[in-house]
């Protein structure tokens, strides 16, 4: 059956944003429509210079024998700061506070419409840094960090705060967690990373980046490296990180009666 | 700035394979476009007619006041088998043996790739059930739940086997974990479910089943119902499950010496 330009258009477009960060060579298209080389760059062109143009993401043409085309995401301008502005009012609500100085989240840490969308941002900071493995630590964060994996088309790695038999042989390192104090262990699986890895480290709330820096240990004893760390709120109690070189997007100040004052991160925003 | 047919079919394409299961009304694209409705209309039943006849999806167009247009992902059939395939012929390595037991799967459940492909064939049974939430159990399944809660576009929801201050207020019930026989106690924040909710609960591995007649318990306490449960992969050690009416894909038939047979549940995947 024969498909006309637009027909082709809609079906690479329904390809390559269903694919994140996938590279398809010319010859996938090729093969699928029966058609010329040149008819399909053509149509792969009108795609990319919409998208482009539209900031609805980013279409990647690379040239050469292995060349082909890959679909970046990317949340457009108005989105991002939308979504940012919406989280941060939502995060001030009253109603939120737990005691003992938490704030109830899980409506949005569960939400994949955030997810996706946060995902998206992250994306923008790291899609050309050759990410190998997005890393997580239980349970919280694990959704925002799939979503993340999703979008730049890597792996997923769960470290564990207890020693499970389903995870094979693992390491296991110790950490001063920032919020207790406690010394904790976490455990990641042996098999879970290959040597030389660029790792991403992802999370939805950074305290005082214990944990954090715990996981840039246990990457380390797996001979890889932490490229960078995401986070989607900061706590600012006044206390130095024991970490830098880090993304927040969401900045929470604690104040003297343990309430607050939450507000968007545009300085790190500002960098993309 | 005016666009062509196959420009606004490219972007509809891209908007509505990036939101699955979210309906646009015809107007957010006649303002998009600055087009005429009866011109959106032509588009979409283009996109339409192409993604329903390729078997790459469903597109479902709404008529009336509150119309609208929405893509729900599902996989080609072809796909499917080729998935499944890969997946069981993977769990059959002998390497993957752990003591104990059990089969290392953290590859396969933390691969975005599989993860959504996975989504899509639960959706596949569920997308017009009119499901609320989807409901999981840390740790291993979050991944694969994110994903089918993104596919479906409904919250997540994560029950926790600790009760923590994050969480709010929680509801804790006892169940009898299945592979243990211990009795246990799992937790869910009170805020995380309105009554009266469908839920569709979604697993990695269904062993006896206790861990999800508890979650169908919890559920229960919320003022809500277990509609569907899916899961991965089911081990069948001859003994009766606790639970019945549900969803496995794979199959891992467990042998007197403690391996595996593993195949593919035709049997489940025929009732789509």
């Amino acid at each position: 059956m024969g498909f006309k330009r637009k027909e082709r258009i809609a079906i690479i477009t329904k390809i390559l944003v269903d694919n994140p960060n996938k590279i398809f060579r010319l010859q996938y298209f090729t093969d699928k429509f029966d058609s010329a080389k040149s008819t399909i760059s053509e149509d792969i062109d009108i795609i990319k210079n919409l998208i482009n143009e539209m900031q609805m993401g980013k279409i990647i043409t690379i040239v050469g024998a292995s060349g082909g085309v890959k679909y970046i995401p990317f949340l457009e301008k108005n989105e991002m700061k939308e979504l940012l502005e919406d989280i941060s009012t939502k995060l001030n609500e009253k109603s939120r506070l737990i005691p003992g100085g938490m704030v109830y989240a899980l409506d949005i840490l569960y939400n994949p419409n955030y997810l996706k969308k946060i995902a998206k941002i992250f994306s923008a900071y790291y899609y050309d840094k050759n990410i190998d493995y997005v890393l997580t630590v239980e349970t919280k964060g694990i959704p925002l960090a799939t979503m993340t994996a999703e979008v730049l088309n890597v792996p997923l790695v769960v470290v564990r705060d207890e020693n499970k038999l389903t995870e094979g042989s693992t390491i296991g390192i110790s950490y001063t967690s920032g919020s207790t104090g406690r010394v904790k262990t976490m455990y990641v699986s042996k098999n879970s990373i290959r040597k030389n890895s660029n790792i991403l480290v992802i999370d939805d709330f950074l305290r005082l980046g214990g944990t954090s820096l715990g996981m840039q240990n246990i990457v380390k004893e797996l001979d890889s490296v932490v490229v960078g760390m995401c986070f989607l709120i900061e706590i600012d109690n006044g206390k130095e990180k024991m970490i830098d070189d880090y993304i927040a997007l969401i900045k929470m100040v604690e104040n003297d009666d343990k309430k607050f004052d939450t507000s968007v991160n545009w300085e790190t925003l500002n960098k993309i």
